[in-house]
């Protein structure tokens, strides 16, 4: 039976997307400011082109510009450089995303390093790890930042509380694990060494899973009234023949059982992904012109 | 009575520098390349000039070139950053290091940030702090630098063990966690807002104390045979009247009869940090100049 709050993401996105697009309409009548979102796209990957698709119509439905950019999978990496910096240089664009992955001649550390940090969305180039682990204004990763917009809506105050991040990517984990500490949490980062998962979690009043492992994290993990933030998003085999699934890296059935609060998959924290991107690039653009963000802003 | 290791940091520390010395003059041989390294001090402060004279001998100790630059308490911004610019360009200047604190009407985050990341032997520029964070090669504060090493030298492998760093400084908590997690630690990081640092140090195979406060971590605190690196370094009343003396943030006495190894307060960690800004230096060095470093070397 399942005691957990069930935590809508995909609510909670919808109304963030409204509100931002109440925003640019606001910042397009005050300051004739009208945000600009740049996504470079490579090659033909069937998911690379369904993620930029859905990004350009949610930054249309937001009353931002979308400028998309499509190059072939046999472009060099000189070409994408001198595309991102056609793009640093434009004042129309004040957010660039280049989709990853990318293909095998380009080093995709050159090209993020190339983005204007301050036009970098992802919040994936290296001045902007720096300035998360610095606690200075940034951007941040649009998944973390997602995380964290729903434990805010869902614990309000984490101070004193007991975070657990599972996994360490440069994308999640580790962002993830800045932003919990900056909110005063006892932050604890997990991962494939550690050697008693089912203890470490067990402990966590917040656990954040992004490893990537289906159902990985079983019901008796979690500590009874946790609340838990499910970042996998993981394709297994359905009940059906030829049927698939998504689960996320969490033992829904058995955790909400457990817990006090929880993000189901999909429709928990997939869909924040796409509205942060749209927020950063609304933060971008303030900050690129000097705007600063309302009272009621998000961010 | 003391059961526990003394970890002998000050040894240590000269070894390192022993080792460096003949790595430098390695260098001079089969390269022709001095190592150089520039120390700016602005103004009168005692404590700032005992530590630049401190780093300027040992840097020629070492067998590098020391460049003192002192700028008076009334200097401007503008002439600060201006002298860092002009210390980028020198080819001769292969570490800056910017002693602080500056007066106040200098920001130290415009001139850190004016340091060329590739000069920034103190680690603290926003783009070393994001390679540190993402995992990339770059420069590494001296302080958590010098703990790794006295803890590889002490635990030998450290993947899997439970690290608990207290206190989350930029300089040291921080840098030290994202250190800890690289070499596969299960890393908490504990601080004023933890509701049972106790309890949370009890767990720890690893324990990095780096708050500032006197003594504050006690014996049984301890998790019996965990290795202690003791950051703090408080000035507090001697026995004698008007007599002081050195403690660290761990009650020592208590500690060393639980703890399997600890470091002491002097000649601990402290030692640790000039030697590692000199490696710091050395690495930057052979960085500039292509050149690699042999398989013996520390960094």
């Amino acid at each position: 039976m399942t005691k957990a709050r069930i935590i809508d993401g995909k609510g909670f996105a919808l109304d963030l997307r409204t509100r931002i697009a109440a925003q640019v309409a606001a910042l397009k009548e005050s300051h004739g400011v009208e945000p600009g979102l740049a996504v470079v796209l490579v090659g033909n990957d069937p998911a690379s082109q369904v993620y930029v698709r859905n990004k350009g119509q949610a930054t249309l439905a937001a009353g931002m510009q979308s400028f998309e950019h499509k190059l072939p999978d046999t472009v060099d990496q000189a070409t994408l450089v001198a595309l991102v910096e056609r793009l640093n240089r434009d004042p129309a664009v004040n957010g660039i995303l280049v989709q990853l992955p990318l293909p095998r001649q380009i080093d995709p550390a050159v090209v993020i390093a190339t983005i204007d940090p301050a036009k970098d969305v992802d919040g994936f180039h290296v001045e902007n790890a720096g300035r998360l682990a610095l606690g200075l204004p940034g951007l941040v990763p649009c998944t973390p930042l997602g995380c964290m917009m729903l434990l805010r809506d869902t614990v309000g105050d984490l101070r004193g509380l007991r975070a657990l991040v599972l996994g360490r990517s440069g994308i999640v984990g580790k962002p993830m694990a800045s932003l919990l500490l900056a909110a005063d949490c006892t932050v604890t980062v997990a991962h494939s060494r550690t050697r008693d998962l089912a203890a470490e979690c067990r402990r966590a009043d917040i656990l954040v899973a992004a490893v990537g492992r289906p159902e990985m994290v079983r019901g008796d993990w979690i500590k009874p009234g946790a609340t838990v933030i499910d970042v996998g998003i993981n394709r297994v085999a359905g009940a059906a023949e030829g049927k698939t699934r998504l689960v996320g890296d969490v033992d829904f059935a058995g955790a909400a059982e457990v817990a006090g609060a929880i993000t189901p998959v999909p429709g928990g924290v997939g869909p924040m992904t796409i509205a942060c991107l749209l927020l950063n690039t609304l933060t971008a653009t303030r900050r690129q012109n000097g705007i600063a963000a309302p009272d009621d802003a998000e961010a």
